[in-house]
């Protein structure tokens, strides 16, 4: 397929919003190395796409560059951090407090990316009432009240697969419509505010043992060898 | 940017590569289903995405459907699987026996892609000689040798970002060729041999709070609510 976006359009395609974090990781470097300015065509080779590529998504939300001193760095960076929600400081809860939620609690994506981790939801009695992090471990049966009277946004799901959809109903009884789905399980859902992003690690796995098979050989240049 | 493939050429474009995970995906769960064949419009509905385009894909690997019959979903499965290497049983370890390492040993998404994790390497001396789930954590020093040895095809960083490089040299010089990295250093090589895989969980949390943000709106269908 293609992918194409209307520059008269307010819409921004899918495909630009998808590439729009990798632009927000490059950026947040440069800014960390004290770069105030970049041409596309420099960031195009750090990100190993093409100048017109960068060009085409930035001017898309009206990052335009100016000829012979290109992009602000900050200035970009906050237009693409306002458009990503980065400062609307949205709450999550992660429910299961095994090690897989255990590792992601403590990542400092959460934090860059304006988003707080206020609660962790599990069963087993060994956990619940403890804290990882800062961050409390409750019980189950109380993830309904505490996400309304909190008024949590995003539910994280590090719970076993057979437990994901009884978790969904629940979330979405207490209004939670952001869901991020770390089980393999498909999510179902009849309504129509629940957002789901599914984390696939498998699918990154197999694209690595693809490339082992084939040598690196890609047809293609998007997506270079160092660079997902 | 337009994605694209030549029908004549070997050479499948990256753009396909990683969508065929996304087909297995589908597929496993079509055979495990009981189902035997598949027309391009089902499959387009169950993956939201055109029935054009999953001729297209399809068409560029031979997986040619029958008009009238549609697809055999075990031939297709097995015709994915053989062209992401899925039977080529790739060795990896795990670099950190922390949360995630973990987290990760334990995933069955491993055997169901070929890949056989055989060690954890960490420098705890409380993990170190230990086993997580039947897999032995052995000491950091003993990481070249074992993956000489053991001709271990795949590193997979899950240990803090600034031990991510040197954990990467040492898996070089043992002619470790693919990396996946969990963290969230960048890594840069010389050797061209090496291929590198990053795995960016802050991505997609991103692209969840745009949606979020936009009410779900999005200008394009391709990656739908509920599937990613």
């Amino acid at each position: 397929m293609n992918y194409h976006y209307e520059e008269n359009e307010k819409k921004i395609s899918v495909a630009v919003i998808r590439r729009l974090p990798r632009y927000f990781r490059y950026l947040r470097g440069l800014i960390e190395q004290g770069i105030t300015r970049v041409s596309s065509a420099e960031l195009a080779r750090m990100m190993e796409v093409t100048a017109s590529q960068i060009r085409q998504d930035l001017n898309c939300f009206g990052g335009f560059g100016q000829q012979g001193y290109g992009y602000n760095v900050e200035h970009l960076y906050d237009q693409i951090c306002e458009l990503l929600g980065v400062k609307d400081n949205y709450r999550a809860v992660i429910i299961g407090a095994g090690n897989l939620g255990r590792a992601i609690v403590r990542s400092p994506m959460f934090e860059r990316r304006g988003v707080t981790p206020v609660a962790m939801f599990d069963i087993s009695e060994d956990i619940v009432g403890n804290t990882v992090g800062n961050i409390p471990v409750y019980h189950m049966k109380d993830l309904e009240t505490f996400c309304r009277v909190h008024k949590v946004d995003i539910g994280i799901l590090v719970l076993p697969k057979d437990q994901a959809e009884g978790a969904l109903t629940v979330l979405e009884k207490a209004g939670v419509r952001g869901i991020w789905n770390f089980t393999s399980a498909e999510l179902n859902t009849e309504n129509e505010e629940t957002l789901v992003e599914n984390v696939h690690l498998g699918d990154s796995l197999m694209t690595l043992c693809y490339r082992l098979r084939s040598n690196g050989v890609f047809g293609d240049t998007e997506n270079s060898k160092t660079e997902d």
